[in-house]
């Protein structure tokens, strides 16, 4: 049962001309596949982009860290321009699941999409490990740093996301209102702001879906578990402290709800 | 006494439906905590982002310290979208004494924003200090330069912060004539050219709570009054001279009273 | 015959007062000529940003390789700025070869922009060549690193340059619908994104023209075909998918057709 | 005799209210200085920020020299905000040439706003030689690296300003037809764009105010024709090309004439 397909910016587009005499169903088909190739798609990008900026060449100084963080952080603004009204460019399993949490996305799309997400992840890993020599596959895995413990990658996984997933829910609240700043730099830059923070840590995964690839296709699991519980903890909390505390439409009603 | 609750944006939001038939008085007390709990929430954020990107790995070469720059700047963008409606996300006492000053905020949100932002950077400061390693908590603290001394700390410090404060009096002032130019990044950036300006000699805090919040935490307490005393006379200075010479309302009249 | 000059923002312009007396067919022609003009100088100013910011100095560290990207993807933001409006500031011959197959730019604009962008490019590598030492005219060609071959360059410059036409298709396209999203980052922040990810394989092109002016003023064209290939394979698959699957007018009847 | 005030963004902001009582020749003597004081205190601002991140620490690699950069960009786009409205926020007296130059501003205002942008860089400059090390002070200077030769040097310096100059051009007659990209951005981005290019060779200074304060103040007057003449003759061609051929206003009547 598919019905009410509520993506985010969908009100402004409109439907026009002769895209009424085709049946609505079929519309609604087409609009859903759509979306789904887009987050596979973006997925795949964001991932291409962060291994390829991260994997060859040798890291002298700790300035390297940089490099993979302005350019996931910069793919993400232009994603997020390119695929914010087909499927809301979410990329990324934590905030699909936050987004169905707070009944922003029907249950169907949010499973969709995720293992959309995780197909784009994959395929992206799979073509760096078949293309690229071997050193480079071991340097594509998200792993906890030696100088910390599992504990600590999940407190800075929880926070990153927090962050980030904290400022999506804010720019979609923000943007029905419209105002004039540019939400996409908003959630580029805290990408950036939170992977900076985490990256000695952690490594700044924020993403279940671009650590699921790299550990499928490398063997590699060794705290695994961290990449996925990090990530959805902290977009479940971002979702349900902006619903509940901070949205424009948040009320004593809901509060007490 | 609490009256007129002087929130930059407020205008814009509007009171919509169902909110007319709570009492006014309830929604106000709604409000004004959330705006405290936006500040407390934010300033943790920005601390664990500063704390995070500046303390873990080794420092190899000097443009290693554009890592923490960078992800305050990008996190401030990002916190000045979040919360810009709900408390004006000022995130620093330094700003909040500036805007009490120039009389856009009464002195009660005043003094209780100032303490929410403090309780934030403690929160973020404890959290770095009891889950990190101890060789990590001496870098937390914001420190004057051993090629400087507490004079000219003192006077980047107020430098840049001066920077920051007329970048967001301007900023609010513009606002208001509805311009097409994002203020979130004016600000995000005039905090990274501040911090770039300030880094060498003084660490560029620019935020006393910022600076609090690993002292308390560490007790290295040395030269912490250059932290409190350069911000606020930095905002101070910046706040009177945009609101008397620079501001489209300054006035002759203004200028004589 | 030159009919229908279609450049993309021209409906906004307007055509006012005097202009009306002028024949039309003298306009057409003035605005042909000023548009193949800031193709040419848009090209050199962005080659000589890239050259300028890579060849001189000494390489230390692999996030020196920061610097020219960042120059390119800032010089972007402020070419498409300047340019956007007068012939749509694509400044690569794979961009308008694919807007040619996308029917968005006749085949007479496509060919002469083409030329005008060789042009602009050959212009500024002459002027590094002649004006620099010789020891840097060789850091000025686009080679394959040798830790990958040819094939794995090929590969990412057709990712990178997919990533960027993708994101020029997606803001031209939601462009027309007037949201606030800035369009000038998108497309300067994906050229960032794709020379980080390329940058250690191939150089990070993504530009036919950038190659061909250092390569045929050095005579160096070990695997030029690369930069030709690649670039212009992406940019047409990301024109293509963009054009039949995600723009807001794809529709049925396009994919049946 | 003064008239005829023509501020880039005056026709905005409108005079409302009590403002029509004073008499319109105080109005405009106050609107004059501020914009005088504007241009000195944005010009201290921006050489401040310079000189405070390139002067101090060692410098090991190459990409420290992001770092100035990097601050001067973020200063602008914050400044441009701040004082655009008030006078342009030129701060730099080869863009205020240009001006005068295209009849955007009459001689007068560009005369006080030159030697204002002089008395902010030398108020600047004063600051850090007295407060700072004398191992500073020679850094401060703007210097025609060793690898090149005074032409180079001049060369890079009117390729960076043209690139600046034209894009500020390009902006403002952009911001008169109301389209959505940031232009204080565009502007800041070239700054970088151009700095970076330029940096190896000459310093990137793009500013004859920035290099005159420091070398006034050390007395190391070597090449500084190279600061004053690249520069204006930079942004002399950028705005003759820019009005002439680019502007939307730009027809055949003007190129006869």
């Amino acid at each position: 049962m598919m019905h009410a397909i509520v993506i985010r910016t969908r009100k402004r587009s409109g439907i026009s001309g002769w895209q009424q005499r085709i049946s609505r169903k079929e519309l609604k088909k087409c609009t859903f596949w759509r979306s789904v190739l887009a987050e596979t798609l973006g997925t795949f990008m964001v991932v291409v982009v962060v291994l390829g900026s991260s994997c060859l060449g040798n890291r002298t100084s700790r300035s390297d860290s940089l490099l993979p963080v302005l350019a996931a952080g910069c793919s993400v603004v232009s994603l997020v321009q390119c695929f914010g009204e087909i499927s809301g460019a979410q990329l990324n399993p934590a905030i699909t699941f936050a987004l169905v949490c707070a009944r922003k996305l029907d249950l169907l799309h949010g499973m969709v999409f995720t293992v959309a997400q995780c197909v784009g992840s994959i395929c992206a890993s799979a073509f760096f490990y078949l293309s690229m020599p071997t050193t480079v596959s071991n340097q594509m895995v998200t792993r906890v740093s030696s100088e910390a413990n599992a504990g600590q990658a999940l407190a800075m996984e929880i926070f990153s996301t927090f962050l980030l997933a904290f400022t999506i829910f804010a720019v979609d609240d923000r943007r029905r209102r419209d105002l004039s700043e540019p939400g996409s730099l908003a959630i580029g830059f805290s990408l950036i702001a939170g992977s900076l923070s985490a990256g000695q840590v952690s490594g700044g995964s924020m993403n279940p879906a671009r650590s699921l690839g790299p550990a499928l296709v490398t063997g590699i699991w060794e705290y695994h578990w961290v990449y996925w519980i990090g990530p959805i903890l902290g977009a479940f909390l971002a979702g349900g402290s902006y619903e509940f505390f901070f949205a424009s439409s948040a009320s004593r009603e809901k509060l007490v709800a």
